[in-house]
């Protein structure tokens, strides 16, 4: 692994490509290098000319003398790779790639890109593009890019590091960080990502002191084992990582597929492994700058029972129902603190959203107090105060300030969140006070909520999934119904009771074993789709069973007269309990998932569906089942009876460890329906489609 | 009616409870109206002083020199009603009442509030407050109010007119909206709202040339048909209406009720009334003032295809998924107008997204050959352009302008939406340009799809509702399921055949009638929960009707001794097609209401149910059902047949006249379930629910 030095601190860089016009992609960068404080050393690489912007030119990198730590590469498309080995062989960290015209540009271009991968992996060197805007390091001046927004504000100190597939849109964010004085330290935009990708960026972000708080941007990701990792280091180290994953929808992930040839993964699996592994998923680029502004103390409560503090109704009520829609919990104050709270101001509301009134503008102690009572006896894990106008004036903004900060001195674990319209001077106030600042008080309380669950994750232990046994061998060929229930209940899944009948007199035998009408189904591995092939009758009585048979096989046999007929499968109806389908299918980023829907029109119409990595312990898979909308059906709502969820969970469990277990060799496994009942679950269908 | 120039431009204004200290609450309004250029004539009332602020006080508004057309009541509660008394002596058109004390605080408060109520009714005065914040009209500099928001930053001249029940919020979003330069001409906060309410506002500024556009902000409606008749007039008079109706949820409703002292209706109701009406309904502050900047040009498009164009490809995505979520069509360019693109830039993503790439920076002309493409090619109804930070750069800012108005020019009803980061002033130029500017793409994006659901009200004919007939009048006392079905049937419902059995007798005899299984259910008016009673067998083979029937007896007489017993009610199973539920409530705010829902756990437990107010043509039924998230059900997804929707639409409408028409004698009527089949639809239980 490449570290946050090595890529954004080295020692020595060299510009090849690089030219006498600073507008010029590599003219620009090698401008920043010499004119904007750059404290490493700076070779310019131009075989035309004696100097270059005033400094001496070597006519090829390999003239240089020494090592080069940092390569910037802005030749065209068909010397980079000359490039790469010269710099290789001068020892060089990390070659940065401006050019475009490879693997976005045609054939030809996909060939050089591929060349490019191969000498990253096999030299160690680390490639970053190439198609992409480069790098940008306020702290140490360092800014090997020929984005032109380094050319406008301040650069400033700061903490945010931004990790951006795209170029544009990274070099715009940063931009706007800066611009809204978040306090962005660096910003690495991969483009093609011919070796370098996003996941590694975050990592290396993850690992270094430099930065606590990681936006990412992504339109596709290639390798979700990266991600994962860098995700699971960024969990450990206690940095939100804010990831924007771009082409949630369909037309989206074509544009983007488009425009970065990648192939885009299903949105709600990424969204779900995000989740799992602790990032937060923001769509907007405002939401995304709103987390991380709020992120800047880093204060990370842990629970999510909110305080909310308002000078205006109206405006608590707007607050408190953006909580609930994100899922906070705006509890009531105990009884006896709102009285107190009443003491003090006649006409205060107490309850929360708590209206301190504008009482408090002859008084500023009122603060101090009405904060005090929610800290102490509200119990709050964060409170958000809206405060209008008020700190428009700076002798009042100064006031509250000081009234909030006497209560959190000494309470370091405890977030205090601004909603307030004041000039930039007084926000910067509030900001080195501790107290991040938002004009909009919902957007303030929804970034409050990104916080809160930042929190729960790094507060909780990261949940041991169950270890995966070695794979039994799957049998050759397509898997009929009967040989996937027999492979799965030898996983330890719940199947029904079944038998295959070869023969009309063999199946009326079968029927007397059975106490229930029975459900009836072709048995061939070569018929997918039974129903279609009229291979299906459900609840024959016992008297039926002979002539079902016949019906069935005949059925079958003028659907498909080519088909292996092995018999008919039998197994008796089972009613009740709640319909849910259990599943399993391989991504192609990110590997073994496991699925849960509630059954038939819930999974299929309505989308219900949760999904993990596969393997999944059964506590995770009860956080699946409550992420369902309709989890109420398997608790007990409109005469279901509650379901036996610890079984559920099981069967959730022991199917994800067999996906995980089978990743190389099927594409999916099914078990719909699953009747999940008052006592145990059983699966009536199965289906495992392999690898192909 | 009260008018606009009554209310916010009258001639002559006595402050009453003049006060000589400016930061008073009646001294401030009388320093507003004395030093900021309003030119109507203006009295001071004190009975203390001889002179407030320099100019001659008057003991009593009686005092005053002839009539008095608005007054300012800034004294003490108790005192107020006298004020308000010689008011209207005084042929006052508007009393604004400033004080605080009424029905926010407690019950003497609540009795001088109604008092107020009855005078304004008795007299014709409009009386706005108590309890609220004042007016605001900054084209004519009149001031009455006691916020010291006015007392930041320049008026501007503008056409959006804010109407807000809550004070505090109302000024702080007139504030907000002033620093974003959005051009507000006119805010009046209702406060308790003893007469005029928010709802009249919005029509007095419907009705008003002055204001183009409204903001509304509501904790609770009062009077439905005063806000359904006033969107009405607003829809008429192309004027958006962005609604900003806080407490949607639970925990937002009950801080708003204990806030403002009024009941919640239903928060999805008000959605569906707000939508019904043409009504845009916003959850943020930003988002209203986003869509009030989008509606500045009043061009609203009629067609919701939308053409995005970029010079980043990841904002094009990020823009791509905002469209489509926000339902939008986001439809591709023409094939040869695509080649069109590429033989103009080689590099350019030509879809839709249409990536124009930095290339146009060197030449302007190729946005204006992109726009033109986009317009007379791909036929879109509204386009945004995504330019990051070029306009940064003044010169471009103006390149990018011109080389935009080139095509818009003679296409006035066009609207071209910008994100981009600028400066204040070359935003100014875009705004000025006709061309709505936005900072965050995904906002710009989002601002469009409300401007075209204007276009879309405004274009649309409002849908004829069909006519309600005198209603028939209701049995006497609790209406069991046949006398429901009975009723129901006559109001030209589908109604499953029914009988009611006396005896097993009767039961056994009538079942030679019905050639299906039966469904048989105790017939008592005074048993509502029938499954309970053990009062419901279904399934019921003929052979076993009469066993049933004693059985059903036993059990209802068993669970109540006291019920009234009817006999069983005895109707033919009917299986098949898709279980939905029909309804119509009497909502407290709106009156009659149309629920249509997919039945079962898809109503209950999902909350996928569609609201209108009643009664709905079928053709307006036919909207709701395609609101209803598991639509594709009754399309025919995944094995369901599709269903008859002629017909469920006749008995959607049918539902909602007889709902209508009964507005005054019930609570409340449902279908459920109606079963929807391929051909024709059937409803098998019905129960009305007569007001109390």
């Amino acid at each position: 692994m490449i570290t946050y030095d090595e890529l954004l601190r080295p020692e020595t860089v060299a510009v090849v490509g690089a030219s006498d016009d600073p507008t010029r992609i590599g003219g620009r960068p090698l401008d920043y290098l010499l004119n904007r404080g750059f404290q490493g050393t700076v070779y310019a690489v131009n075989p035309n000319r004696d100097t270059v912007q005033g400094t001496r030119s070597y006519p090829t990198l390999t003239d240089v003398p020494g090592t080069v730590a940092f390569v910037i590469v802005a030749v065209p498309a068909p010397h980079v790779i000359g490039v790469v080995e010269q710099a290789v062989a001068k020892s060089a960290k990390a070659v940065l790639i401006l050019s475009s015209g490879f693997a976005e540009a045609g054939e030809q271009g996909v060939a050089w890109q591929v060349k490019l991968s191969e000498i990253a992996w096999q030299t160690g060197v680390r490639i970053i593009g190439p198609n992409c805007l480069g790098l940008i390091n306020h702290a140490d001046k360092f800014f090997p890019t020929f984005t032109g927004t380094v050319d406008y504000l301040e650069s400033m100190d700061g903490h945010i590091g931004i990790a951006s597939q795209s170029g544009a849109y990274g070099t715009h964010m940063e931009f706007v960080a800066r611009r809204k004085n978040l306090g962005v330290r660096s910003c690495v935009t991969t483009g093609n990502e011919c070796d370098l990708q996003t996941a590694e960026i975050i990592r290396l972000f993850a690992e270094s002191d430099h930065i606590h708080t990681i936006l990412a941007y992504a339109e596709s990701i290639k390798d979700g084992d990266l991600l994962i990792e860098a995700l699971d280091i960024a969990r450990a180290n206690r940095k939100p990582v804010i990831m924007m994953k771009v082409g949630r929808t369909d037309v989206g992930a074509a544009a983007a597929s488009s425009h970065t040839a990648s192939l885009a993964g299903e949105d709600a699996v990424i969204d779900a492994i995000l989740r799992q592994y602790g990032a937060y998923r923001v769509r907007r680029t405002e939401e995304a700058l709103d987390v991380a502004s709020a992120c800047r103390p880093r204060i990370f409560p842990t629970g999510s029972k909110l305080g909310i503090m308002t000078i205006s109704g109206g405006g608590g009520v707007l607050m408190a129902d953006e909580a609930v829609e994100q899922g906070l919990d705006v509890a009531a104050m105990p009884d006896d603190a709102q009285a107190a709270m009443k003491e003090l101001v006649p006409f205060a509301g107490p309850r929360n959203p708590v209206d301190v009134t504008a009482q408090f503008i002859n008084n500023f102690g009122l603060i101090t107090d009405f904060t005090e009572l929610m800290l102490d006896r509200g119990g709050y894990d964060a409170l958000v105060g809206f405060w209008t106008t008020v700190a428009n004036n700076p002798k009042r903004a100064e006031d509250l300030i000081t009234s909030i900060r006497k209560v959190l001195d000494g309470r370091e674990e405890t977030l205090f969140v601004q909603a307030l319209i004041a000039p930039e001077d007084v926000v910067n106030t509030f900001e080195k006070a501790g107290l991040p600042c938002f004009e909009d008080p919902s957007r303030a309380v929804a970034a409050t909520a990104a916080v809160i669950a930042f929190g729960r994750a790094f507060s909780e232990e990261p949940p041991k999934p169950p270890p995966v046994p070695d794979p039994t061998p799957l049998p050759d060929g397509a898997i009929g119904e009967k040989a996937a229930k027999d492979i799965l209940r030898d996983a330890g899944l719940p199947m029904v009771a079944d038998i295959v009948a070869p023969t009309a007199a063999a199946a009326q035998d079968e029927a007397e074993s059975f106490d229930a009408p029975l459900a009836m189904k072709i048995a061939s591995p070569d018929i997918l789709h039974k129903s279609d092939a009229g291979g299906v009758m459900l609840g024959v009585a016992k008297d039926n069973v002979s002539q079902a048979f016949e019906q069935i096989i005949a059925n079958a046999t003028a659907y498909d007269p080519d088909a292996q007929i092995d018999g008919v499968l039998m197994s008796p109806m089972i009613e009740g309990g709640t319909e849910v389908i259990l599943g399993g299918k391989i991504d192609p980023v990110f590997g073994p998932i496991a699925v849960v829907g509630l059954g038939g029109v819930f999974t299929e119409v309505m989308g219900d569906v949760a999904f993990r990595r596969a393997p999944v312990s059964p506590a995770m898979a009860r956080e699946m089942i409550d992420e369902l909308q309709g989890v109420a059906l398997l608790k007990g709502a409109r005469g279901h009876p509650a379901a036996d969820l610890d079984a559920l969970c099981q069967a959730i469990s022991a199917l994800s460890v067999f996906t995980a277990a089978h990743a190389d060799s099927i594409d999916s496994v099914e078990l719909n329906p699953v009747r999940a009942m008052a006592d145990g679950c059983v699966a009536l269908d199965a289906l495992i489609v392999k690898r192909r």
